[in-house]
């Protein structure tokens, strides 16, 4: 049934879909907007807003993860970002934002070239705490093992591993590598992993027994991961494989449901309402927060991968600014671009295909579209 | 025989195509374009010219409902629009249209937000009905129920009800919803339904009794369904589908025939032309018309969509204005692209095809290629 | 095999290509250009470029139709344009290169509103006939009946019908149309008739007893046939139906071999060698021709379909100026873009493919592929 | 299985796919980046970088050709371009950087009508011998029968026969044409020879005996093949038909292993690892090299087409300069758009893809995408 085509003799391909190529297909019935639920949960840990906030500088400080974490969502800090290398980084991100384009990637390289300090990570996570909001917090499996201890003893709730691809199987000569599983095992918090993209990778990773995957490549609006390294996957096929892993997984397990999070490449609630209708439980987004008054990038956004050393996949883009946290998420929106209101609009969609919760609304209908 | 494609291996859906990725192919046979008929006849009305210019204040105010009818086609004045919220709305018209676009939206959230004077709906209607001509006004089915009375004393001929989506089933737990049915049943006159854009929702709404069903999602040329909501069913696949229903239910209703009506996307007369091929059997445009000098809108275009006070899914655009009505009807164009004589090259296309009335027409050969 | 899909359930059709969506695929030999023949013969003319340039005013003069048969082509004077409207032309053309672009079209109608002088139509072949070439002009369906006599008398070689559509069976209830069969049985002349796009209308056209069929609808590269009609029949898959029908016509008509020629749509050297790999026998340009400096256009190109009194359906576009007539087919060229030395790298596309005649290059293999 | 669509009636053709259509896509493994080797080695030649530059003269000069053998690469010296024209091509290099777009074209004709001198030839091979780098030259099929014996003489390495297209088999009537099986097989060098493009020419070129072969039609990232001739094969589709001849030839030969080389069309480091996902063992490019330092064409890039007498199917095109060879290599990068530490890139690439060597890169999985 999969449209595997033949690129030539020698090889072929899947057809995969991004999510600009799909449009949701309203049912034969609606709905109030008022009374649908975009309730999310994992673990223990239930959100009015089934949107988590991407762990990158731009968007995710302490005092950004808070705001997002008292309108219901969950801000995830990057522990490997200026808030873990730097004392006081409020210079530094505006020193980012005045930048100009041509040297933005040289500066950041040298930015995060500054070594993170342990002693940081943990009075990080301690100034959100305060706030008694759930406390998210990322490492990449590359300093997972080695700062993870840290982590824990500050009292995250939900323990994020991002990178760009994530597997459970990594193979290295030099070190051993982090047993994902055997970490998993250890852990007293949940944990959220990825990126993947892939039905197999996903599953090897949902054996691992991670509470949600992130599906995709993570990265910011401005990532050129398929031009740097011609690796790309588009969401919605990604997305619709790892829901489809998540059944199989459920039925391997005996019931453990693993949750999907769409991460990256979500740029207009539009987009948002798509990842949902492809199998998604939540989504991870980052570019439409760093539009926020509030973000630490002051309308300007990168990614982990911007400031690589060696290898940057991405550039530092200036988004602008068009409102507070709040009105993003909740509105009212005062243009019609699908920056604003994101959860209002997320409502609208699965009301006008007449859902009632998200969980059913992953079934909604799609048709292929080029737009 | 559908072109259900995988997206995923957990999700599927079908390759769905815009008017613009079609072509009308000739058959073997000319015509003259004189002798072609484009006539229209929905219930006891007939009209010269198969197009109904759409409830949006920027293109039908009662003198232009007036002229429209004058000039053989049907416009359907907004309801719920400036005309019955404002004893004079002239004034407001003329500052939209003078407006900045960053501005425009929220000033038109502003104006819309004024309540309905109930006494206004009677009152133009009454000011159309003097000139003589078919009559037809639109509300929403949320105000169908509180409305309709005035709007059935006032004499109108033709009731609209257009929503984004509007289905024969709509769920709602705080009020009663419209039982659409018992309400077309109870109803002396004609009633046209929609947007809609599945064969299954054009089913249920012809089961409810309607004498026509809009195909689409309404909305100017400016609208961001897509971007907004994710919501998107191209307009080929949508009428031919709709079409498809409209068969189907003659044969499960013993015969009647429920016309089915495209409604938005067309914003040439080569869209127009594909409408029909596509099996419309008129088409409801906005923007062609919010380019005659008679506009109220000044040249500016915007739709109910576009002042939704929390997620709006649209924008006001500036179109400039051509000629005047009955230029962009009938001609002579003076211009090669497709804006102006919409009638006359619909006869050319159907003459240079080789048919002469648009029942016949729904069934010309057409084509699948990327603009 | 064809490749029909659903467009949606009460309508499918083909997929169809355009030249720019197809790329010539060379063959497992080479050859020297220098080796391979380019010549075209069709009833007893015999060319050594199989390249006519289409009637329009902006390309073909008696002039020019003059230089194109002295450096091997074929130009044909349009019978209805300026050169039988007006004694002197030439400040009209003037005139027309320089209008601004809003007024081109209402002034390209003015000038074309002018009747036909029948005493011109001779007048106008007898200028080109001196020359000694090889002389073709041509008529539109609609006033071939009226003037024909005039073109045979004065001595034409190749009698050329053309118009947008041409069909051999026109239907009207106001005059006796064109009997296309007849009319070719009695002239003494090879008869060259089209537009057509599709194998059935092909197939008329050649029973009909014409010596070619032109493939296409004609127009310049400004033609907007698609956005004001919605009729497009994309010209790689045009002009291999009609191919098709050239074989099964010879095929029942026991060997009569009706030529092919592809019109319209081919802007460069590229698109004229897809032309012929698709199973073109000679193709009409016009635009390439438009930039030479004997154009008499001034660099400024229109077709009839421009000047359409009531629904123009083309603009008078600006090519601008590269070389001369014997340049643009034969070069050097010193551009790289497809718009000098057409012939020379014609024969190079045949060569680096492989073959040596136009008529084994229609079997060269061709992939599909987007821009 | 191949994907052969219906054109028209008369015409099928394969859907064939650029690199840019396709993604890599991870497997269930990661690895280091340093990990991966990337080396690769022709006949007894070894490479640390699998990667050739095209014989241009706007990125190798003899002194180029020595940079890019130290840093592990192999530079191929053009034996037609300007090094064997003139005795001191650096003036003419200059002036060629300092030429206004419009007349660039034919100075380069001009430059380019100077006789190749044969003691040049012999001259700028030593003057990369000396360096004690393994020593790649090119010649045309046309000339390479007149030059061979200067070529081999000097000592070349490895020698390449390279032109747009290059068959086992050409014809031509004039003189006796190169036979290149037997030339190769008197030949003590390893040859490389191309372009190429199907899997049929590539078998034939296999069975002449040479170790490599080109699969592209060449030219710089300005090549105009598609327009000029309409010849057009999509690099992805090519590679992957040319390596499962390969495969093939190798059965048939009993165990020989001819080289796939991709050669143009590549521009960033994400379209050199999809190269060699589709079944490529080493890449040519030359428009990423002619951004260096050092690059003789200060920035500008044009290739052999680009300055044909006759039918010029190339630009001199402005890409600018962005590092030296060594950064452009290896980096790091201080910019995210591919263009830098190409090396660096593919590592990351076959690492994240959980692929240690390209042999068995060449099996990653890869999907269809528009880009």
């Amino acid at each position: 049934m999969a449209a595997e085509v033949e690129i030539g003799r020698g090889k072929s391909g899947r057809r995969a879909y991004a999510l600009d190529e799909i449009g949701i297909v309203p049912s034969r019935r609606t709905r109030d907007p008022e009374e649908v639920s975009v309730a999310w949960q994992i673990d223990a840990y239930r959100f009015e807003t089934p949107l988590l906030v991407a762990p990158m500088d731009s968007v995710v400080s302490p005092a950004t993860a808070i705001t997002i974490g008292q309108l219901g969502g969950l801000g995830v800090l990057d522990l490997e970002g200026l808030w873990t290398r730097y004392e006081s980084p409020e210079p530094l991100l505006a020193e980012i934002a005045s930048l100009d384009d041509a040297r933005a990637t040289l500066r950041l390289q040298q930015l995060y070239a500054e070594p993170i300090k342990e002693e940081l990570i943990g009075r990080r996570i301690h100034e959100i705490r305060e706030a008694g909001i759930t406390v998210a917090a990322s490492l990449t499996p590359q300093r997972t093992a080695k700062y993870y201890k840290a982590v824990i003893d500050a009292g995250v709730d939900i323990f994020v591993i991002r990178g760009t691809t994530v597997s459970a199987e990594h193979v290295s000569g030099r070190a051993e590598p982090l047993n994902l599983k055997q970490f998993i095992y250890e852990l007293d918090v949940p944990v959220i992993v990825g990126g993947c993209a892939t039905y197999t990778a996903a599953l090897h990773l949902m054996r691992t027994g991670a509470a949600g995957v992130l599906v995709g490549f993570g990265g910011g609006s401005g990532h050129t991961t398929r031009t740097v390294l011609g690796v790309a996957v588009p969401m919605a096929t990604a997305i619709a494989d790892v829901a489809a892993a998540r059944r199989d997984y459920m039925d391997e397990s005996g019931g453990r449901y693993v949750h999907v999070i769409a991460d990256g490449g979500m740029t207009n609630s539009g987009d948002i309402a798509k990842a949902f209708a492809c199998g998604s439980d939540a989504v991870m987004v980052g570019s439409p927060f760093a539009r926020a008054t509030e973000a630490p990038g002051r309308g300007y956004h990168w990614g982990a991968e911007a400031h690589h050393g060696e290898v940057p996949r991405g550039a530092r883009v200036d988004l602008g600014t068009i409102g507070n946290m709040d009105q993003i998420l909740y509105g009212p929106a005062h243009v019609a671009d699908g920056s604003m209101n994101l959860i209002g609009a997320l409502r609208r969609a699965m009301a006008t295909s007449g859902y009632s919760d998200l969980k059913e609304f992953q079934r909604v209908q799609v048709v292929v579209t080029p737009h």
